[in-house]
């Protein structure tokens, strides 16, 4: 059993990570290519090491923070499988049982909660200019307190997904389809197509399609976003898209058709999401307190939803694919599925059922991708210590 | 200090227990004989090495997952314990804050919440014909992940309540018999009363009494079923108690009399339920929405509940029985006791007050019961692991 | 790095402490002066140890029980971060999620969560009378279930604010104090003006007015508590004070004069709360179930309250203290800050941020003083667990 992780160990000496330590993880493209890379090799290391009862602690105490200002369940259960294995107790952050109603600011509260803390997980992903605004008021407010000799440590940031990207999730996505394709070399000229799906549920976050396009351009695949009109992304991140791809060698284009987008690609990631235009407008609404115009955007935007049902991923879209129904069909989860979960929704039953064990196994990457960002933030030198753990004691002491 | 738990080994020793490992526990009647001896004495057993300030932490990480569709104390402490016990930290499915309600598979969140989960534990007491099931679907689900290579570990169940079964309570309360008795062998011939008292409160679970008497019966006791015409438990549950006693020796009868329950019960067993023929025509009601049908059932049954107020247990009811005042008093708590919690209940204070201490102790089997449980299924050598354990550090590393 | 914690050891070998083992925490007052240096001495060596990176984890496993029945975020950190340093898993009883609303009794809810509670940190700070009351019944309670055999381990109290006091703050505050004047002999003869200041919220608690007279009081401080008539604190706990201020040789005066609180002060506290006569009338209500008398009587409370808008802390009021805008300002968070969290407050945000480190440094102490208390009351011989643990291993593996 011994050297069971020397691949990954191989690949991470050769990439320069050194500044991801005591640093935060907000978007990927903030990141290097060495530093995205990293990511995977220590999440696969410590993937591997787990399935061979080995202990991937790293803590003897400590806490792991989260703050859920939106529903959760996958994300949630990911950060607590993350902080767990590495050896942190979550601790949830629950604001309406605490204080924070009292006019608090940001900066105390983040204080307050990061005596003991060495991460800190937030979603923040309803309003459009406010999620990772807000995880950057966090993260400044610690940094500035650990400068100032308040807490001991800088707790490290997990975006557990903003307004922006949603990059433990668009990780565990690339590297599913790393596995799939047999290596991250293999990705280069594939092409993907991010579409627009129709969903009877209105408000969906950008920051998965956001995420995508600004992750996948960056290995030379080719990025096709497709979408009805008016269901535009930020601006800006379509910019990072463009960058990325010209400088990988890659492509990144925009429709508004569906097939077109299917045409050919190897591998096809439908999901919904709502206009950002219609974001920022809902964020002006709930900051002015005009809950009535909210509602109101809330019906415009169903109706607008309801023109859309033929953005639907069924087995004719799949056949347009390069590898028709075995093309890899990609989903963060939980998806609108018709006659499961919905009357009209993203995907059949039948594209869905097939491709269910795929879909399960893109989000078990999700813990091991968190707990890789908690790893390397926290360890000076991580291939010193993958090395060690793996001579370290079983998870199970008896099997 | 040596061999403090010897006596144990020797007997788990001679029990077959291979098939409980990386298997569920949903019903106690779905146990062999060794099984169930198995249970305590394992439980048993972390109990004797606790209390000697041994540590029982088989793992070095990893979850334990509690998904609670009724209210609990008792129980959620109990589980939180167990797991503490052996080294898991519990991460709780609050269906509330999840995304759940979406209309996501009971398959998916399984899966989902999995992924480093090496127990589940359910309590789903609320509707006929659903709590048990939904148990199934769980673990269903997540041993075809398990088999599909999406998940590496299947988390085992316990089964924490359902609308048949309440195995971690039915086990604790018969560890509590053995212990008060002196051994199992004592509990042949004795007689113990399962009777049904009335509560002010309606739609209590039928799961205590129809796990009582499911479970009782393999001991060769003389177990009666006690309840006023029209409550009556589960027909396939009354014929497992018939098999049962018959395969053991013993006697089951059901009666609509409470005091020829008692006359000479060495044990009684005093409890609310709800008619289980209510309870299922409630469940049709749910499923229909018809939540007018609810509140008019609800009324019926406190009504007719009201009829019974005389099913109380009072001294001159424990006069009647074996031992009289000092006959072995049972109950799962939190009891309705007279002048306490309500004007009306299940038993008096003077009863209550003097069964107060067995009663707790009673409860206070259940978190090593439940221990006992995930330990039988994930541990391969039990035996070989409790001696391990023996000779391992302490809980508290200074007393 | 061998003796990093020296000095503290060489302090509590000097300490008798030999009654606060298997003990609890009430009250300041209930301790004396030997073991409340004590909890000084083991915060703060337990703060050094863990930032040198030693662990500090006394337990192998084992549950800290939290009960919250009023809104806290810094609290219900502080003591999950204590729970976490000494190897200690929290397991919140929110009372909502429970099967306490059946009328159960206290004695049998606290017995039920505590099979393995080594600690039951509590805090209900609401209705006088009752805080401290609930907090006696619960560990009578679990003494006696140890007593009856029924318990194996008594858990230890932590009270983490009553009606009465607020022990973990006012020790935290006065570790600060500690920490800037260099020294607790440095404190004798300092003033502190504990003083009342305007809220635009009402009902806040009297325990940290009276648990700082309570405690500040025993080191031979100035002490001076100033407050608008009719905003008198508890009786008895003034006659504490006034008891402590002459057997240390120090001062304690009450006046309804800010000014002349702040006049020369080495250390001012200002913090609204509300008064005690007020509080006791709304105990009254909620007992009589008078909700119409308890919304009557907080708009008379906020009325009241509003005649003293000038008790608020500003630059001028500094400038009459002993070293002006210097003088060390303190307050448990979070304040009522003019202009930040609200029009008319406490103080204003010039003094606010002057101190912000300084209240935060004095909020960074709370962890370690309820660990500290938890240690005390645990470790029979604590000058040997400090030395065992400086030997042993990291709190992180890998730096």
């Amino acid at each position: 059993m011994a050297n069971i992780i020397q691949e990954y160990i191989d690949k991470l000496d050769k990439l320069d990570v050194s500044k991801m330590y005591e640093n935060d993880f907000f978007l990927t493209w903030e990141k290097t290519d060495d530093e995205i890379a990293a990511v995977f090799t220590v999440a696969d290391a410590l993937r591997r090491l787990r399935e061979n009862n080995i202990s991937t602690k790293i803590f003897d105490s400590g806490l792991g923070i989260s703050i859920f200002r939106d529903n959760s369940t996958r994300t949630r259960f990911s950060f607590a499988s993350a902080c767990n294995l590495l050896g942190l107790e979550v601790q949830d952050l629950d604001e309406k049982k605490s204080q924070v109603a009292h006019g608090e600011t940001v900066r105390e509260t983040a204080t307050m909660i990061s005596f003991m803390a060495d991460v800190i997980g937030i979603r923040d992903d309803m309003y459009i200019g406010k999620g990772n605004a807000y995880m950057h008021e966090v993260i400044d407010s610690v940094t500035q307190a650990n400068n100032d000799g308040v807490l001991e440590q800088k707790p490290t940031l997990v975006n557990l997904q903003c307004d922006i990207d949603h990059p433990s999730q668009t990780l565990a996505d690339a590297l599913h389809i790393i596995h799939e394709m047999g290596g991250v070399e293999n990705l280069k000229g594939k092409k993907i197509a991010m579409t627009w799906a129709y969903s009877p549920s209105y408000g969906k976050p950008l920051s998965v399609p956001q995420g995508i396009i600004g992750l996948l351009t960056r290995f030379g695949m080719d990025v096709v976003l497709a979408h009805p009109e008016g269901y535009e992304v930020m601006e800006d991140v379509v910019k990072v898209a463009e960058k990325n791809a010209e400088e990988a060698g890659g492509k990144f284009t925009i429709t508004n058709d569906m097939k077109e987008a299917f045409k050919d690609a190897d591998v096809v990631y439908p999901k919904s999401w709502a206009p950002y235009i219609a974001m920022e407008k809902r964020t002006d609404l709930y900051g002015k307190g005009d809950f009535d115009g909210i509602d109101k955007l809330e019906k415009e935007l169903l109706a607008q939803n309801a023109t859309h049902q033929d953005w639907v991923v069924d087995d004719s879209m799949m056949e347009l694919t390069k590898n028709g129904l075995d093309t890899l069909y990609m989903h963060p989860l939980p998806a609108d599925i018709e006659g499961v979960s919905c009357e009209h929704g993203e995907v059949t039953a039948e594209v869905f059922d097939r491709a269910r064990d795929s879909l399960y196994k893109e989000a078990s990457n999700k813990p091991y991708v968190i707990a890789a960002m908690i790893f390397l933030a926290k360890v000076k030198d991580p291939v010193a210590a993958l090395k060690a753990l793996e001579s370290a004691g079983p998870r199970k002491t008896f099997k």
